[in-house]
Parts: C-alpha cells; structure tokens; sequence
C-alpha cells in the first residue's frame, strides 16, 4: 500500500507525489481548473448533503483567537509525533473544517477560511467542505504563505501549535512570512483544542502490553546498549537520544498499543542519555508484565523511569541545562521538541539512530516477517479463489469483498487485523489510486472489469502489504499491455543486482522503464519499509529521496502501477526483503545487493501478455512461482485449504520461455526428425 | 571527458567521486592505507627528484601571515570564478607546494603545512611534494576543520581569501570551526599573491573576440532579453541578475577569449539589472568588433557599460544599497561576492537563469553542435584506422597518439584545438581514469594490451568529447565481457525513453546495470553537458544530484567504464542531445524524451560479445551505424578521405540479430522441408 509516504519536509501522501514534485523525476504538474461541487456563489449556496456546517466550530476557533490577538491559525492534519494516522482526539482538521482525509492544511482567519489539500482528496474536500471554505487545490507551503501574506494585515499575528508541525514545516512557513512584517508565533496552548473543549475525545486508555519474547528479534536492553554503543562511537560524542516517533518508542521497548488505528503503537517519547532511560507515557496503561520489564534493572544504567507523558518538554528543559548533545531525527521531531534544545547542543540528523537500527531487520526479525507473508499469502490466496467463484454471480461488491479478505486474515495465526484500511477498488474506482469503498455506495464486482485490490495484516510477527489486479473476463489490450508493463517493473526492479549502499531513488526508475518505454508512467513512489507488527510505511527505507542507501536486512515494497483516469487502475505490490547477491565477478571490496521476494501470491494469468517478456523475465517468474510453491503450498496443506492449494499449483504453473533457447531445442528436434527421415529417403 | 565534475558544494573531480561518495549511490569509500614515495623520516630524508624545494615560498608566506596575525591560512586550487580549469596566474596551489594537479587544498600554519587530495593525485603528490608537506588523502572539509583544531591554538584566527570559496564551501569550513573559539577570517588581499610578488604571471593580454553571426545560437541582444523578460515573471521579482561564472558572461555576450588553457573564455564578471548591463572585464583587450557590438545600442537598457574587471566588488556594494534583489547561482558564485549583499536582497537558486538557458540549445545551437560532431568524427576515424596500421609495427606511443589525434583535429574546418588534454592511455595506465601521457615517459602502444583514448575538440561551432577503447590483438575472455558490458550500459541509458523533466541522477544507473548485475561497477559519473564553443563540462546538465531536470535541446555526454586496476580501462563515451520521443501510447499531457547520438564513431567489433547483447541491443547498435554512415561517409568522402570511408564502411557492417525472429525463420524453413519430405514418403 503506497498510499501515504512522506516527501522531503513533511509526511506527505505518495498519491499526492504527483503534485509535489517529489517522485523520481516529476516536475510540479500544471493543475487544471475544474469546476466545484459545491455553488457557493448561488442563492440559496448549494451544497451536497454530505457537506458539514462547520460556522458554530468556526465562530468557536475565531472567538479564542481574538482574545489571543491571533490573526490567522494554522491547523494541520498530523498529531504530535508526526504520525500517517492519527487517533480520534487528534482530528483537528475533521472537528474544524468537516473535511477527514489524511492529509491537508486549513487557515482560519476572522472573515476567512481555507483548505489545503492534495488532488486525492478534492473531491471529498468539495463533498465534505460547507461554503464557510475556500478549497486551494495544492499543498505548498509557499501558496499557503501567500495566502497569509494576502488576507492578514502587516504587523498581524500568525499562530500555530509548535507540536504539531516539524522543524522543517517551521521553517518553511517562518521563510515563507520572512520579512513581510508578519510574525510567526508559535502558540503552546493549541486553540483548536480550547474550542472543542470538553467534546474532544479522551486519550486512549488502553493497555500497552510487551511483546512476547518469541515475537521479539532481541531484548529492549540490547537494544539500548546497542544505540549507547553508536553514541559512543559516534563522532559528536551525543549524550542523549530523543525519540518522538512513536515507532520508535515501541520498537525501542518491545511494547505495543493501540492508540492508532491500523498502527500497534501508544503515545510516548522517550530520552535516552548514556546513564538513565526516561519513558514519557500513561503509566497506568501500561500491564503488569511491561512494568515488570522496564523496571528489571532498577536502579542503574538500564532501569526505565516512566515519566508522565506531558512532562517531556519540561524534562527536556531540564536536561538540556547541562553539558549534554541531544541527537534526534530532524524528518519527524516537532518544531516545539526542537526549539527546547539549545542550539549548540544538539547533533541533527535525519533519522535517530533507532529509525536506522529499526530499519535493519536481524535474522530473528527477517524469519517473523517471511513466516507472515507465508500465512498472509494463504489468506490473499483464498480470496482470489473466492472472488473466482463468487464474482461471475454478481453477489460481491467492494466493500463485502473488503471485509472477506479482512475476515480471512483474522482467521490466520497471530493475527492483529488489517495494517491499513482495504482498498478495493473495481472499474474506474482503482483509477483514483486512494479509493477506499464504503457501505451503500459500493460497487459491484464484475467479469467485465478490472479488480485492484491492496490490503494487508498485522500479525504479531509482522506486518504485511500486497497489491494484485485481476480480471476475470476479457481484458482489452491496453489493460493487458498495461498490466504486463507494470509486471515487467515490478520484475526488473526486482532482480536488479546494485552495489551496497545504493540510494533507492537511484534505482527506482527500473519499475518504470517498460511504461516509459511506450509513453506510460504512474504518479506515485515505488516502494516503502515495513516492520515487524509496525507500520505499515516504515521509514527511512524506500526509493524516494528522502530515504536512506539499501541495505541488507530492509524491507520495501515494490509497487508499480498504472492509472488510466475514467476507466481503470493497476498495481502490482510486493515487499521484498534486500540481501547479499552472488556475482559472477568481484570487484574490489564492493559487494553486491539484490531483493528476495517476500510476498508470495501469483499474478493474473489473464492479464500476462507473454509476448512482451524476455526470457530472463519470464525465467525470473517461472522461480518465483517455483518459490511460492515450495513456501505456500505446504501451509495450505497444513491448513487443510486442498481447494486453494490446487487453485495455486494451477495459477504457479511455469511459463514456456520462448527464447531463443527453447526455439533452438525446437529446431534441434525437427533437424534431428529431419536427418532420420533423409537418412530413410536414402535408404 | 569525465574527468571533472562537480559535487555538491565544489567543483570537484568526478573521477574523485568514488571518495567523495557522491556519484550515484557510492558510499564513502575506506581508504586504504599505503606508503608514501618519500621517506620523511630517513636521515637525510628521501625524495624523488621530480619533488620542488618549498621552503622558501613557505618562509615568504608565513612571514606574511605573521604580520597579518593569521594562525592557519588555507589555499584552493580553484580560482575567483571557481573555474574547472585555471590560468598561471591563479596557480597558487602549485606555486605554494610544487603540487601540480588539478585539485587540492593546502593549509599552511607557522609549524605545519598540509595538502588534501583524492586518490586520482596521490602518486602525484608524492612525487611532487617535499618534505615540509604532510600528505592528507582525502578531501573532506571536515578532515581539514579537524586538522586545523589540532594545530591552531583556540583563540587562533584562520584565514582565507573570499574570493576564493564558494559560499558553500565558505559554510562548510565555518561549521568546522563554529564554537571552537577559532576565528575563520576572510581576507580580501590573497597572502599567496603577496608573498609570489612579482614573480606572479601577469593576467592574459590577447584579444576578446565577437563570436561570427554565423556560430552563434542568437544575438546577445536577444539573450538579454530573454533573461530580462525572466526576471519580470520570476515571483520575487530580482532587479538583477549576478554572473561570475565566466562561461556565463562569454555565452550571453558571444564573446570569446583565451584565458584558460582548452576553454575560451576570459576573466570577467556581469551585473544585469532590469535597466542596465555592467560588464566587468579589461576593456583594452575587446577587438573593434566587440566593442562595437556592446555599444551598438548606448545609451539605453541594451547598452553594454564597461567597467574594470576589480570593480564589481565596490560596483556591486553601491548597487546593493538600493530597493534591489540579485539574482545568483550559488553553486558557484564566491562567498566574497555574496557578502558583499544584504540577505533580503538576495534571489539564491543553484543556477543562473544564464546557466540553464545556455544549457538548452536551440535550433541553430544543436545544428551546429551536430556538425562539429560530424568533422570530429572525421579526425576520430582517421585515427583509429591510422592506429590500426601502425600499432603493429610499434611506433605509436600514448604522448605521440595524443599529439597525432590533436593534430587530426586541427586538420578540420573551424578548429580551435582539443577541448581538454588528451587522455591516451594503454595497458595498466588505462585503469588510472584519470590519465594524460608525459613526452619520454609514455607507454608504446600494442596489439598485446587495450588503449583508451578520451579526447576532444573546440570547434567555433561547437566542443566534443569522445572515449573509445580498442584491441588490435586478442582480447581476454574478462576485457571482451567487461568491454561488452560497458557498452550495452551505454546502449542502455541512450535508447531510454523517459518523461520530461527527469532527473539524471534517476536514470543514470541504466548504464551501470549490465555490470551490475556480474558484480562490476565504475567508479566516476556518467556524464556532463557541454558547450557550443564553451566548456567541455558544462553546469548543469548531466547525471549526478546537483544536475538539473532532463530538458529536450540539452547536450549530455554518456560514459560508463570499467577499470581493472594494474591491468586495463575501458570507457565508451558519447555525447548525446535530449529530444522528445515518439511512444505508442499517450498518458495525460505527459511528454517523452529520450536521447539522440550525436557522436558518430563506431565501437571497436573485436571487443564486443554479440551473445550477451539482446536483439534491441544488437538492432539499436545497427540503427546507429546507420546514423554513422549516413552523416559520417559523405563527409568522409567530401574531405576525399577514401580509406577512411571504406573502413567506416567495414566497421559499420550490421551485427547479425540472433533473435527469436530470426531463429523461428529457421525452423520454418526446416518444418517446410520437414513436411515436404513426409509427403514424399507418404506419397
């Protein structure tokens, strides 16, 4: 599932690459002007009857901000620790302007209103905003900028919530008003949540539970001496590590929650310094059995004192009185974290030296995350099968198929649920490539069109994420020459061989050459990192630019697709995991990469054109299916699933290679008929 | 040519890349640990007699820094336009340590003197260096920051000439020493020139030249437009736009010069504001015609107003104090300039508009380059059929190949000399990318080894660059694979269709992948823009991440290699122009761009491997003979050069395509035999 990723500056949707330029080599696109649902200017407006009247929340907001001498606040999509999702209590966005994708930016100021967001959503934004918003159909902070410097006066006020944005977004607002007189203050007090008052949903409250030992790929103490180890080493000599993702934190301990849909993490930041280990969380939520595992060593080096969770900045103040060097990620810590640090006393890089530990999965780690895929692969197995049987009847639309695969995974051991909502998108839906199917307005799924489904599971060994696109009819030959394009992507990304330590976006563009190579592209990234019952998007792997080198152990998705507006949509996801490659010749001390596949379901028959792969591609397949064979085959075996375990050998079986090899044999045996039959001639 | 490119923040060697870490997907290399040619510690220590005497220019320049209370200073090898190539009197790198390459850095303090460069110079350097030179292999400013805190006392001032640094560069040493109580001082008077005196080379005295009409893209009038007309529509609105890279100012005004060995350009500077244009260059030494030219128009805003070359500092600070916004390149203006202009009056982007409009050539500007890429091609296929009769006989040697091929190319209409020193290289010396032949000490050429030769030349209409590498003799199995190899990378990236505005760092592993994937890799990018009677590597066209988007109208050359070292080098380099593509398909109002050759020599048949090369392979590489064919043999023939064109002609010959197609003709044939022949024997 690539539909969030994060771009440089900000986590910012891959869907929405398109327009932020930040995809391997797209330009900003010119957007068109297209008509809004909603007749604002009409007497009386009109307005779909899904819009939301947000003018009592609106005169809310304004009242606060005029007794803060606020001119223009700024509301953003995200929570305090840059999170993809986000929990109830930190739908700001949704509470205030009615609009609830993911991802967008609104600006209240006394007699104005406005929301930013990506082309994903301008539709629902159009279905959901009442007459009170102006939609700007972008997401750049320079517009936004712009918009500020138009409607509030020089010398006004614009305020926001330090929390809730990066030192990077900071920045680039505080750039954008540099010097028009405007001052940028950051507010502690988030207004949005004055006005909302007692009608804002509580903190979860949860249990936060430890991992299982078995479930683990080492102990949160080796974890701990192992990022000491790396401040040790590390040449700025850093006193501490603070970790506001909340990934990280999990990781870090080997504890999960649930205070995120689809993410098994809790709010927490922890401040890791070479002698103490502060955990800033609800400590009441955490069970007995957590408790007992961070409180082992107490005192000493590798007790873990809980902290209250608001009392992190307050710490850090503290702690930063004294001759110490924080390091943290500058991608995902928030403006207001950062700006306690003194700036001479903080190492700033990209990701924490968690991220980047969590980032290399050990071989515990890299066994959980295959032994998923294997019992994930038998559930996306069965609902190919199932859709086989059921479709052609007409009895399964979007949504009921949604909530099969979701229940066929449930079914599977060790099973947490899907890792983000199914998309399951039929026809013209899977063109939108964020499409997600609601109850009632679902369609119906048909022999006559295209199928893209991506979904995926939490399992407690790991998290998966798979795409496939089938048809069950007859394909036009732009779908089939599509699907086969995107499958040559997927393939030669692949198989391809790189030096250690290459950048994902150096290679990325393997995945798009055989669209290119006819004139076709898609508009999103190409691949993400994934964890072991985490994110489903684990940062820093991946192929955008903001990603780290590959690097044995990763994860990554692979995921090309392609998109026709109107009328369907493909995707062909895998994750892979980066190992050491065999060559043929060594070079110095120079080692060699490639990916293992991972997920292991085949690809529609139906929709191969066998003409278009060369034999190397097909060959690569041919073992692929070999693979999936030896892995899934067994397990559905062992689950007693004999229909679906012969639906697989019928869809692995191997394709002819119509080399030049194969042809060769071919001709080698008609010359051999032939010499035996002029050898009777002569006779 | 490859051998210099430049990195992020500096100009520096792309075959330095390797250390640097900064060619695609590199990490920084361990250096490896090795023993220098001199013996310091011997008694008396032992140098080679190649090394220079420096105690005296020490002497003179610490006696200097004494009275200027300066505790470290720090000398570039670059000059004040951070030129790729430098003239005598901007060689205070070598005047300083007897060091003669082409990039370094030396910091002197009263006790020490060291000098930092990449592994391309290190045999150099110790043959060149005497003993009050400490030797330190590698280039990164932090080794130098970190150097000069063990050696200045806190409190020390280290110093530097502005003018000198790019304002990058001038960051990074900044940040060395930021918070370590050394003071990093810019010095405007350069203490090198006053300690080299009046032994200094004075300044270039021959003659500026108009370009012809006839080898000019357009008038400088229109280019000024041009930019003029961009700085209206830029959304800061920059009142003028700031040029110190010398290319810049000898392409907007189609003035030519000879300050610089191999590029013509002379010393100058540009300040063009939205009402006048400031030329800062040494107006004695313009011809009738130039200045005629500039001052066709005066006064007006097209009147060229010529200023002494010392005074664009002061000219610049008076025009600073106004309502003003300059527009600069970053990538390469100094760090002297850039102070000299308050912060909210500056427009900073990496390039000029200048820069990335010369790096777009129009109609005219691509014709031209095509035709001197045609007469090149005429001196390349002279040479290599001369080399072919007389390598045997053993009277060619590397310094005597360069001196005949320079002299080829002299022999061609509107010659101006090679492009760069030639690279011609046989055996062992060719694994050294970076490679010119000295006269006596130059290896003979042989049918028992490879040559690679890398040359190049200005012609008034355009600059070329082009490696070949043959085998008069019997390869080895791994020089006809890597060779193979090597050129299918170079097939690769030039038959690659891909969308407009690609980066080039995106996309330059297609020339890399067939080594790849059996373990084998290059060391340096893949290829640089280049000029219409300009430089031979020209910003900011090419592979690496500080290039700018793929455009159609751009030149690039294409050039990977392989190096096997103590034993051979292969590099195949072309240069190619960006041109839009015709594909099957159209996605959106997304456009497709993908490369023509421009230059037109064949590949040497003895070392190519046909089995590895695919059918598109083999039927791109017959496509571009024919393209070779067409433009080259007639040309061959006008010049009456009729050996030449038969040997184009034979080394031109179509590969056969050993494809599935041609193969199924076979078994056709045998089949209709086949089946004839049972019908004889049922009849």
């Amino acid at each position: 599932m690539a539909r969030e990723a994060m771009c440089p500056l900000l986590w910012i949707a891959a869907w929405a690459l398109l327009i932020h330029g930040c995809a391997a080599g797209q330009a900003p696109q010119v957007l068109s002007t297209r008509n809004d649902i909603r007749d604002c200017s009409a007497d009386p407006p009109y307005l779909p009857p899904t819009a939301t009247n947000t003018t009592v929340h609106l005169a809310m907001l304004r009242g606060i901000m005029r007794t803060q001498g606020v001119h223009a606040y700024i509301v953003p999509s995200t929570d305090a620790h840059m999170s993809e999702y986000i929990s109830k209590q930190d739908a700001r966005l949704g509470w205030l302007t009615g609009f609830t994708g993911s991802a967008g930016t609104a600006v209240v100021t006394q007699d104005k209103a406005a929301l930013w967001t990506d082309s994903r959503y301008w539709t629902q934004a159009e279905r959901e905003l009442d007459c009170n918003w102006e939609l700007q159909r972008t997401t750049s902070i320079e517009s936004i900028g712009m918009w500020i410097l138009k409607v509030v006066p020089a010398e006004g006020n614009v305020s926001l919530d330090p929390f809730l944005f990066s030192i990077d977004t900071w920045n680039s607002y505080s750039q954008a008003l540099h010097g028009s007189g405007r001052a940028l203050l950051p507010l502690e007090t988030n207004l949005v949540d004055q006005a909302w008052g007692d009608q804002r949903p509580p903190p979860s409250s949860s249990e936060i539970y430890s991992l299982p030992a078995e479930f683990t790929g080492s102990s949160w103490q080796e974890k701990v001496a192992g990022i000491r180890q790396q401040m040790e080493q590390h040449v700025q000599r850093p006193t501490a590590v603070l970790l506001s993702g909340l990934e990280e934190t999990a990781w870090l301990f080997n504890l999960r929650g649930d205070d995120i849909p689809y993410n098994p993490v809790f709010y927490s930041y922890t401040l890791l310094t070479d002698t103490t280990i502060s955990l800033f969380v609800d400590e009441s939520r955490l069970s007995a059995a957590a408790r007992e595992s961070l409180g082992l060593s107490c005192p000493g080096p590798l007790c873990v004192e809980l902290q209250e969770y608001g009392q992190v900045s307050a710490h850090l103040h503290r702690y930063t009185q004294g001759n110490v060097t924080v390091w943290l990620g500058t991608e995902y810590t928030t403006y207001g974290l950062y700006r306690i640090i003194p700036q001479g006393k903080l190492l700033e890089e990209n990701y924490s030296p968690v991220m980047m530990a969590k980032a290399v999965k050990n071989a515990h780690e890299q066994e959980m995350l295959r032994a998923a895929h294997v019992r994930d692969a038998v559930a996306v197995v069965q609902y190919l099968l199932w859709l086989e049987k059921t479709v052609p009847q007409g009895q399964v639309d979007e949504f009921s198929g949604a909530q099969h695969i979701d229940a066929l995974r449930w079914a599977q051991e060790h099973s947490r649920g899907p890792s983000f909502q199914s998309i399951s998108a039929s026809g013209l839906n899977a063109a939108l490539a964020h499409y997600s199917p609601s109850n009632g307005s679902s369609r119906t799924l048909s022999t006559r069109e295209m199928y893209l489904f991506d979904t995926g599971g939490q399992y407690l060994d790991g998290t998966t994420d798979i795409t496939r696109t089938v048809h069950w009819g007859e394909p036009t030959p732009l779908q089939k020459e599509a699907y086969t394009r995107v499958l040559m992507g997927n393939i030669d990304l692949s198989r391809l061989v790189f030096p250690s330590n290459t950048a994902g976006r150096t290679v990325e563009s393997f995945a798009r050459r055989a669209l290119w190579d006819v004139g076709l592209n898609y508009g999103h990234g190409t691949g993400h990192g994934i964890g072991n019952f985490l994110s489903v998007h684990e940062w820093p792997v991946g192929f955008q630019s903001n990603n780290v080198p590959l690097e044995a152990g990763m994860f990554t998705s692979i995921e090309p697709g392609y998109y026709q507006d109107g009328e369907f949509g493909i995707r062909i996801e895998d994750v892979a995991l980066v190992v050491e490659a065999q060559t043929e010749h060594q070079s110095g001390e120079e080692t060699f990469l490639t990916f293992e596949m991972v997920s292991l379901v085949p690809y529609d028959r139906n929709l191969i054109d066998l003409s278009l792969l060369s034999p190397e591609q097909i060959r690569y397949l041919n073992s692929y299916y070999e693979t999936i064979r030896a892995h899934v085959g067994p397990e559905l075996r062992r689950q007693q699933l004999e229909e679906a375990y012969t639906w697989l050998q019928e869809n692995t079986k191997p394709f002819p290679v119509s080399s030049a090899g194969t042809t060769t044999a071919g001709t080698l045996a008609l010359a051999s008929l032939l010499s035996m039959l002029l050898s009777r001639l002569g006779a």
